[in-house]
C-alpha cells in the first residue's frame, strides 16, 4: 500500500481478526479431543460441554465475518491484503463447520449412551479425531508461519485420516453383520466416524486457502474429497 | 454511494457476477435431480454425467470468488453494496457443496448398481432430492427478488425434508434388521439420503442469507441444522 498510515492500521486490524480467528481453532481443537474422549468415556457431562461449547465458536465466526467485512469497508484493501482477509473468512467458516460436526458428535454420545458398546469403535474414534485436531493445529500454525510446505504436508495427512475412517467403516459393517442389535449403535458411530473423516477435508481446505495466499495458486487434487472414501470400503 | 458513476459500474459488476451465482445453482438444480433419477434408474450414464458437471459448478464457484474480489479491490463497495458482494460469496459456497453431495449420489449410484434393490428407498430419496432442488430454486428467487418472506417460507419447508429423511432412516434400519445383506446398500443408500437432507441445511443457510442481506437481522433458529435429525429417529 502507499500510505504507510493505512498500511499500519490494516495490519493492527488484521491482526485483530487474525487474533480472534486462532482462539475459534484452539476452541475447535479442544471441542474434537473433549467431543471424542466424551464418546469414549460416555461421560454426558463432558459431552454437554462441548454442546455448549459450540455457541462460542459460532459467535467468533459472526465476529470475525464482522471485523472482515468492516476492515474491508474502511481500509479498502488491495491486491494480497484483501486476498488475505477473504481467506481468513473462509477458514473460519471451515472451523465453524468442524465446530458443528464435534457438537454433533458430543450429541450421539447421549444417545449412545443408552445403547451397548459395540467393540473398540469409540477407541478408534479417538484415534481418528486425534490425528484430525493435530492436523488442525498444524493448518492454523501452517497459516500464521505462511508455510506452504507444513500447508502442503497437511494435506497429504488427510490420507491417513481416510484410511482410519475405512478400516473403521469395515469394523462397523462386520459388528452389523454379527449381532441386528448392533445396527444402531453402528449407525451413529458411523456418523461420527463420517463426521471426523469430514473435518479432516475441512481442514484440508484450511491448508488449501493457506497455500493459495501464499502461492497464489488453488491446489486441485485435494478438492472435493469429502465422501469418497467410502467407495474405497468396497473394494476393501 | 455518492458518485453515480462508481455506482452504477458497481451495479454492472454485479450483476455480471450474479448471473454466474444464478447459472451456477441452475446446474446444481440439474445435477440434485439428474442424481436422484440416476439413482432411482440405476442409469449409470446419467450418474457418470453428474459426475463430470461438478467440475463446472466448481470452476463457476472460483470465478464468483475471483469476481467478487476483484469487485471488492476495484469498486470498494460500502455497506450494503459490500454486504451484498459478501453474500454472494458464502451463496456460492453453499452451492459449491450442494454440488459435490450431488456427485456424490452419483458415485453411489455406480455402488448401488452392484447390489440388491432396497425397497422403495430410492424412489423415496428421489421425492426428497425433488424438495430440496424445489427448495433451492425458490432460495434464488428469494435472492434475486430480495424477498425475506419466500426466504423464510425456504427455512419452515426444510422440515419437510427432516421428516422426508427421518422416515427413510427407519425405513433402511428395518431392511437391515430384516436381512444382512441388506446392510451395505442400505449403507450406502443412507449416505445419499444424509445428504440430500444436508442439502437441505445449505439451501436453508442460502435462505439465511438472503434474510440477513435484506433485514440486516440473522435468523438463528435455523442455525446449525445439520445432523441433528437422526435423534429423532431414536425417538421415532
Amino acid at each position: 500500500m502507499i500510505d504507510p498510515h493505512i498500511a499500519s492500521a490494516f495490519d493492527r486490524d488484521l491482526e485483530a481478526i487474525q487474533a480472534m480467528l486462532m482462539k475459534m481453532g484452539g476452541l475447535v481443537e479442544a471441542s474434537i479431543l473433549n467431543g471424542a474422549e466424551a464418546l469414549e468415556r460416555r461421560d454426558l457431562e463432558m459431552a454437554e460441554a462441548v454442546r455448549a461449547g459450540d455457541k462460542a465458536i459460532d459467535r467468533l465466526e459472526e465476529q470475525v465475518n464482522e471485523e472482515a467485512t468492516r476492515v474491508i469497508a474502511l481500509r479498502a484493501p488491495t491486491a494480497s491484503d484483501l486476498r488475505t482477509v477473504m481467506t481468513v473468512i473462509k477458514i473460519s467458516a471451515n472451523l465453524e463447520r468442524c465446530g458443528d460436526y464435534a457438537k454433533n458428535m458430543a450429541k450421539r454420545t447421549t444417545v449412545l449412551a443408552e445403547t451397548p458398546p459395540v467393540g473398540s469403535a469409540s477407541v478408534s474414534i479417538r484415534k481418528l479425531a486425534r490425528e484430525v485436531q493435530m492436523m488442525l493445529k498444524d493448518a492454523l500454525d501452517s497459516y500464521i508461519q505462511r508455510d506452504a510446505d507444513l500447508a502442503q504436508q497437511v494435506i497429504e495427512r488427510d490420507e491417513d485420516v481416510d484410511q482410519l475412517y475405512n478400516a473403521l467403516f469395515r469394523e462397523l459393517l462386520t459388528h452389523m453383520m454379527e449381532d441386528p442389535r448392533n445396527i444402531t449403535p453402528c449407525m451413529h458411530l458411523h456418523f461420527v466416524a463420517k463426521n471426523c473423516e469430514r473435518m479432516g477435508d475441512h481442514v484440508t481446505s484450511i491448508a488449501e486457502q493457506v497455500i493459495y495466499l501464499v502461492t497464489g495458486e488453488m491446489p486441485d487434487d485435494a478438492r472435493n474429497k469429502q465422501d469418497e472414501t467410502p467407495f474405497m470400503t468396497d473394494e476393501g
